[in-house]
């Protein structure tokens, strides 16, 4: 990959927080940014330019593409007919391949342990018999996961007793969908690498996660872990985005369990578990996946302090005169207009005490 | 002083460096932005609306302040006249008194010897037989400086012989000066201020800054300087903004010599001299300026590792790769399109080792 000059236009698909903090880190590096998003647009407040369309808008998408230098995504549910529209006019990154593996959950299990790495036990449940009979195989509780579109907990349902079976394939609507063993895992973690186009990997510590009502809640850094087993997260980690001959950065979600980490699923995009990375690292994740892109070398990883982050999630909104008021806090709010239950709003880094 | 809400709008005058990580700022606190700037202007990149007017465009000026919640600048240049038809529309912020005295050389001076602080010796110099009159008293060398207009070294001679009274005198080409005794400083410091419209004042630790050609080359924190007089640097910067009722972020140019500290200048804005909060601090200068004019309680200053901020200055550009792949390194690049000899295009913060 060459590097890109500064002036150079990086397009992001997506308009959300995310591409708003790319925006800024392209920014800092002396890029230009386009945004493609048909609805609200929190990142084009920031970008030099928002094409307001929907993503089968294949016109405006070739346009789009024709006027960046390269073009990158800020949500794993980017069709790939879009990418096949833009790949003829401009380098994307990370490429089609995540995304057509990471689109399915069926997919992506099946590419993990084809690596040999451990997730929770899955079975694929294309009818109600297939059900049961995963049912049967891995017992209750299980998890009925719908293969596509789910993120933030939607597309989920606990079945915790066999007889629910039917209900709960019922209201699948006809989606395809996997069954999961339910996890009992000690903590969930998440590890945020990063590769270069040279195949260079910068992955930062792992970070120890909360999710409330399926929303990550807070990120703790570092993961209450043994030493060892965080460089077994990390390694696990390299070893997936090189599997991928993956460019950009991508977030692993992990289950901890007394012997075992689990992977639970990859994004292949900033993660919400990385916002720590802004107050924690000279390079943060937003400017490493833009370096990374770019044909940048990666920058510095290493983390300076301890530090917990913490969404702001609906009224949550309501903490942020406490919190300004706070020392060594630093607080990052998305420019959303609208304030509604269960929406990221912003988010916080605390500087922490070493645990 | 009421909080303006998230989404309130701000209004920056100037369009450069600062006014874009000024944007980048507000942003991060949720605040829209508009930049009024008749020139290129890298902070239009990042601001919602960009008002492309010269600052003696009234009716323009009248309309940009319509639209804003609060205005504040980047330059110190700003003509009082934008500011009076600025005034009934909308808060501006640091206010008009400030730009009053910084303006002008010699009531800067005659301000900061009123509050009992040191400068170098001055002398008001309408005439030549008056400048021939201050060189016999101040000694030579000396340096003969426009009342005005002057920032990066512009608008200075220094005079090294009293011989060379009159053809520095017809060099003004009538503009009014001030002569000030050379001072044999052994560094330079700089203190970065900020005070909220509640009077609480916060401070940076000085840094230590080495210019070349009158350029800004490097800022290193913490500066080479016993602690006593660390303090003394903060308390006499408090006191400045104090005297001023002033609000927003102030930068404070000190001359350290055996047995003082000299205020050489006080800008009302953000600061180059400051820009190493941006990896130092939770709260880098920026983010405090919006937070002080946008009444929010300023925020947590204290430094959390040691740093030098070096300029990127004409064809510094070409060592932005290596330091692109050197660890600990913060890059800042400002989106401007032609690099100049002499034209700052952005900057770094490097973790250093504590000194």
């Amino acid at each position: 990959m060459t590097a890109l000059p500064p002036g150079a236009m990086i397009g992001i698909l997506g308009g959300g927080q995310l591409g708003r903090m790319l925006a800024m880190a392209a920014a800092r590096l002396g890029y230009r940014t386009a945004v493609l998003e048909p609805g609200e647009a929190p990142a084009a407040q920031l970008a030099g330019a928002w094409t307001r369309a929907p993503f089968d808008d294949m016109d405006a998408l070739a346009a789009f593409a024709r006027a960046c230098d390269v073009v990158t995504y800020e949500f794993e549910n980017v069709p790939l007919a879009a990418l096949d529209v833009i790949a003829p006019h401009a380098p994307i990154h990370p490429g089609r391949r995540v995304l057509e593996i990471g689109q399915d959950r069926l997919t992506e299990k099946d590419f993990l342990t084809g690596l040999s790495l451990r997730t929770a036990r899955y079975r694929d449940v294309p009818t109600l018999p297939m059900l049961r009979a995963a049912l049967a195989d891995l017992g209750t509780p299980a998890v009925l996961k719908t293969r596509r579109m789910g993120y933030d907990g939607k597309g989920q349902q606990v079945i915790r007793d066999a007889a629910q079976a039917g209900a709960a394939f019922d209201a699948l609507q006809g989606a395809p969908a996997i069954l999961e063993a339910f996890v009992d895992f000690t903590a969930e973690v998440s590890v945020i690498v990063a590769r270069g186009g040279d195949g260079e990997t910068v992955a930062y510590d792992p970070g120890e996660n909360v999710h409330e009502d399926g929303i990550l809640r807070t990120t703790t850094v570092p993961a209450g872990l043994p030493a060892a087993r965080r460089a077994d997260a990390v390694l696990l980690a390299g070893r997936i985005a090189n599997a991928l001959d993956y460019v950009g950065v991508l977030g692993i979600e992990l289950f901890v369990t007394d012997d075992a980490l689990l992977v639970n699923e990859i994004a292949p995009r900033v993660h919400n578990s990385g916002h720590w990375t802004q107050l924690g690292c000279a390079t943060d994740q937003f400017e490493q996946h833009i370096r990374a892109i770019a044909g940048l070398p990666l920058g510095d990883g290493a983390r300076h302090c301890d530090v917990v982050m913490e969404n702001l999630i609906g009224d949550d909104m309501d903490r942020i005169p406490a919190l300004l008021a706070e020392g060594g806090v630093q607080l990052h709010l998305y420019g959303k207009a609208e304030t509604r239950a269960g929406r990221k709003m912003g988010h916080f880094n605390r500087v922490s005490q070493p645990r």
